[in-house]
């Protein structure tokens, strides 16, 4: 499978990882919450190339990700703002970091307070429907006729 | 900055891209999640390379995300379990799967039911503090000093 294959896949997961599942795009996405805009600062706080910086970019417009917004005319620039579609890849970003906290050493990098409650915290997972915190153990899994014709799963432990 | 840079950020977003931030191992993750568990079954349900699957499968397990198990001892055969560390990245699947199922048309793939409420769902992001749901806007991020001193954001607009 190439990568762009994932792009067809039934599994929403595949086809989020085709998007935005590499290095590059999760660090703009961090750099795009952390409230970064313009491309000289994307760059030196994520020292992506100027060349794939640009490549990034203009795949994250064209994705609906972002949107490029002209914030002077003389010289003309442009800053990149997250659209509503961009704002939602937040948990991903989220989740790395909770994770990343956890699991590899390091200093806290980012405070988050939420606004309602002004409350220091790490955003975490529930279930909706009963309010209780989840994890990986507590919810069972079922794949879809349409998503287990796509894998071919023999008769082995998957 | 090269991907191995990653691992040595104050940022915890960045070091945990740097271990599973690439198309493949998110992958891997999403298989282990669904509960297959052999390299058979691996190369099968996400068509990566034998070659390339052999070095995610090795590095997962130096990194203690996976641990290798052997089922058979003639012939010798080996599956690979999620460890606690591993079973800790769900919360980043659940994420790209809720973003994709939102944002990238598709059927819906997999059905999840929290064992405890028994209700189908899909997680969501709360405050634990309040338990009011957040989003990216609901929360306001600071930087602290130790990652301040790793970026070089200047005067203009971040």
């Amino acid at each position: 499978m190439s990568r762009n294959d994932l792009a067809s896949s039934a599994c929403a997961v595949a086809r989020s990882i085709e998007k935005v599942g590499d290095t590059w795009s999760l660090m703009l996405m961090r750099e795009f919450f952390l409230g970064t805009r313009r491309f000289e600062a994307l760059h030196r706080n994520t020292r992506i190339s100027p060349h794939v910086l640009s490549g990034r970019l203009k795949a994250m417009c064209a994705e609906g990700i972002i949107e490029k917004r002209q914030y002077s005319e003389h010289p003309p620039r442009d800053e990149y703002l997250l659209t509503e579609k961009g704002r939602d890849l937040w948990p991903v970003v989220m989740a790395l970091m909770t994770w990343g906290e956890k699991w590899l050493d390091g200093p806290e990098a980012v405070a988050l307070r939420h606004k309602a409650c002004l409350q220091e915290m790490r955003p975490t997972l529930v279930c909706p429907e009963c309010g209780e915190p989840v994890t990986a153990r507590d919810v069972a899994a079922h794949v879809t006729e349409e998503f287990a014709g796509e894998r071919c799963t023999g008769s082995d432990k998957g």
